[in-house]
């Protein structure tokens, strides 16, 4: 066709990059900013602005925050003997909304993968170490995403952490909540045999 | 939660106001637009600040561009006897697509609805007709949405153009080309019947 708009079909290009949005949600989200009343768009753009330069990572856990620690590191009600270590910022959202998890975080960012080249040095495990050179962590809870990768990289944290005579967990493996014992997975189905408790 | 990380909020609220984003999407969107190259948050934003500052209607047919002239009005290959009206720019995209039309276009921006206030003043209408004291346009076809508002919108229109001595046509209502008659809905399967042409 030769009648584009061509700001617009930059814009519908650079919205169709965004995980999850097809061309055709890109075209109508394209519109809607287009139509947008000028201090909503500015709101918008703003918003994109202010978290990118305000957000940063926590000095103690590396989760994100716009403070100088992060609100759970910050928290003294928290229990500072166990850390729960996670991939992504994301994770302590899902844990945090359990309500049931009073220690500490350590994220990530990301996992190791040797397939992609992506080792250790790609990851906060410095800043991990770091942290328990301070004796009164007792335990760290493995709470990587139950995938090759995620688990790669616990195992290779529980090898490291072995030394310093701290107890590793993992997160335990097993059939969802409410989920259907036909349509769990083979693999889901035999670590939940595994992991088995008495009534 | 009391852990919100306040600008990261902000901008998933943002997100979650546009059209067909919800809650999980919003967060998922916020979190890559965090962790985006600068240079490719860059041009992300400024790709909306260039369509909303260049993009404006043709002084012609209303539709969006951002050349002095739209290229349709532009294009001295368009038969300039048929005026095809639409309701949003977005359809003026849908018919370029069928390479069928060869005429130019009129771009309402909305339709009439009495129900939520919105009057013939609102869309423009005035230029429409303004278009039509040129003597050389035969025909207006009425493209609006088969819809209550867009019905509305072409009955008014076409009651408007009766006196200038104007064909006023509307695209045919019938069943989808590969549809299938068991799936139509009653109101388009009477249109259709109504519509039937002789094979």
């Amino acid at each position: 066709m030769g009648y584009a708009i061509v700001p617009l079909e930059r814009l519908t290009e650079q919205l169709e990059r965004l995980p999850g949005i097809g061309r055709k949600s890109a075209a109508r989200l394209a519109f809607h900013l287009l139509y947008m009343p000028e201090e909503q768009a500015r709101a918008f753009t703003q918003a994109i602005v202010d978290a990118r330069e305000n957000i940063h990572e926590c000095p103690t856990c590396c989760n994100l925050t716009d403070a100088a620690q992060c609100p759970v590191c910050e928290d003294p009600r928290r229990d500072r003997t166990v850390i729960c270590v996670v991939e992504d910022p994301q994770d302590v959202l899902a844990i945090e909304r359990t309500r049931e998890y009073r220690g500490l975080y350590h994220v990530l960012h990301g996992t190791i993968s040797p397939m992609d080249g992506r080792g250790p040095e790609a990851l906060r495990v410095k800043e991990l170490l770091h942290r328990l050179e301070d004796e009164s962590v007792t335990e760290v809870i493995m709470a990587t995403n139950p995938t090759v990768e995620g688990d790669y990289t616990a195992m290779y944290l529980s090898r490291l952490l072995k030394p310093l005579n701290i107890k590793v967990t993992r997160l335990a493996y097993g059939i969802p909540v409410g989920g259907d014992l036909e349509y769990a997975d083979e693999v889901t189905l035999s670590r939940s045999l595994e992991g088995r408790s008495e009534l």
